[in-house]
């Protein structure tokens, strides 16, 4: 048996069955891990690690691959409601990397660390045959200001911040040779939405959140299982990024198709009681962003794509690590 | 102008040029971060990545690449006098990779962290070409116990931790194909320094400390420029590791060329005021090792290698990434 065989989520089951992991508040199978440092606030910490063979096109210019390892590591503290104390980085270069390139990059992952009020604070510099680099964030939230991913209850409702489609637009646009900067950067410059998850933080209404990386579609597979809950979401109320139906307009993509399980949208996905909800899609306006209620959390446990008058059953396609091929190969 | 032609810590020097380290203590060029994170308490936090191409020989076995991950992670924290919180583990493992394979990783990493009384908090799991593994360890040390690496001044003593060579003998017993399951441990399996660092924070006598995991010539580089001082090395009184001993000889290589060159001996190079030794000693002793002075710190910024009659300058010819010809190579 290898990997490819059983996939990314199925080796974290087996890794944290394997493992003793000591007396942190919230362990492995959430965005972060939390750790009891006192009376009221849990650190958090969070790692990613990033190929750009495996997981990055090849368009990626140096100061984004440095953005991104930050932007995505930031995004695992926001799914919590936390705010973020620093950042360290192992970077994984081949011995021939020019020192510009290592320049830009550090410049890239900067600029998204401070653009987000924390810093770089430590890091290590490594021959690796690939260029790997590996972030590990540190952050911290009020205890009753915890967002996990545990806590969803039938009947809640469900709902995301900002547009979905952000990054499919991006990969469709380097695709078809479509120039426009601005639309790659929903791909490869994703914005963590730290404000947006201390805003929905603060309210404590929130029964359970996630980043959704890995699609939607995958992200709402996962909360389901974990709450042993099942969802039903209206096609018609997601909201797609206006930047995936510019670029459908000259392509004919599926959009939902892309919104739903392309992955790479950097939003939040929360569950809430119904009736916190317009108090919350306040606080998170007022970031500058939107909150959108897409469907609710039923006690049937299957996921249901509702349209007018069709339910349908959506499929569970969204990112997997190692089980599909890659999405980018940018050797 | 690229990685190879300026070696790892001329990269390190750049970037920490580059970044806003924010408002930490201790920042990038210590072993760990420190974070200011409560009156009494450092939080310290260090990472560190290992590609198996380029840092591990083609030996080494999966129980032992996890157990090599956690330790020299560990073995930051021990520099500082910390005791560790906990680690989390990116794992990047090409798409063929067996389960059995990532099992034993774990099993090895688990031990390791169990073994001193921590635990593995979360991690990341990526498709990466070739095996990298990325470690960060948190850790706490109370404020007026933290052993920084700036503070070593004229006249102090300086001494180290256990024996010098363990990992040089693994190496040359594999290389030798001299069948010594322990002595190769030294290498593939060190012990990190956790009991000794903090024993020696406790006494509050250190002025600086660091780990020599690049070999006590370049930590001894290291620490002189940071501390712009030098130092007088007493040959005779290096101690040299029994493992070492044995395999020269049957081998008739050079023990003190690889006692101070080689590195991966993951033991702690301290200085301290000469009145303190003694105490200092006996509380490393009390944890079941030793602590042995090997010289003193001087004014006059060379170091020297100093035996019975002659005085040599040391050579800087520890190991650095990027600059050197790889250790190993396991392709």
């Amino acid at each position: 048996m290898k990997l490819s065989d059983i996939g990314e989520r199925e080796a974290i089951r087996l890794i944290s069955q394997a493992i003793s992991t000591g007396n942190v508040a919230v362990g492995i199978g959430d965005d972060c891990a939390a750790i009891d440092i006192d009376d009221q606030n849990y650190l958090l910490v969070s790692t990613d690690m990033v190929s750009k063979k495996a997981h990055l096109p090849r368009e990626i210019t140096p100061f984004q691959m440095g953005w991104f390892i930050v932007a995505v590591n930031l995004s695992d503290i926001a799914a919590k409601g936390g705010e973020p104390i620093g950042i360290v980085l192992s970077l994984g270069l081949p011995k021939n990397t020019s020192i510009m390139f290592l320049q830009r990059l550090i410049e890239g992952a900067n600029r998204c660390a401070t653009k987000f009020d924390t810093a770089i604070i430590g890091g290590d510099t490594k021959e690796n045959p690939h260029i790997t680099l590996c972030g590990t964030i540190l952050g911290r939230v009020k205890k009753d200001e915890f967002m996990p991913r545990k806590g969803a209850q039938p009947g809640d409702i469900v709902a995301v911040t900002g547009t979905l489609g952000k990054a499919a637009a991006g990969y469709y646009a380097l695709k078809h040779k479509i120039q426009n900067k601005e639309i790659v950067k929903g791909l490869l410059q994703p914005i963590p939405r730290i404000k947006e998850g201390r805003a929905l933080a603060e309210k404590k209404t929130v029964s359970s959140c996630m980043d959704i990386s890995d699609g939607i579609s995958a992200s709402l597979y996962q909360l389901g299982e974990l709450n042993n809950v099942g969802f039903e979401i209206c096609r018609e109320k997601i909201p797609i990024s206006p930047e995936l139906i510019y670029i459908q307009q000259q392509t004919k993509i599926d959009v939902y198709n892309a919104a739903l399980h392309f992955g790479g949208d950097y939003e939040l996905l929360i569950t809430m009681p119904a009736d916190h909800f317009e108090k919350t899609a306040k606080a998170v306006e007022n970031t500058g962003n939107k909150l959108t209620p897409i469907g609710r959390v039923t006690k049937t446990k299957s996921i249901k794509l509702v349209s007018k008058h069709i339910k349908n059953i959506l499929p569970n396609q969204g990112y997997e690590h190692f089980r599909q091929t890659q999405k980018y190969d940018s050797s």
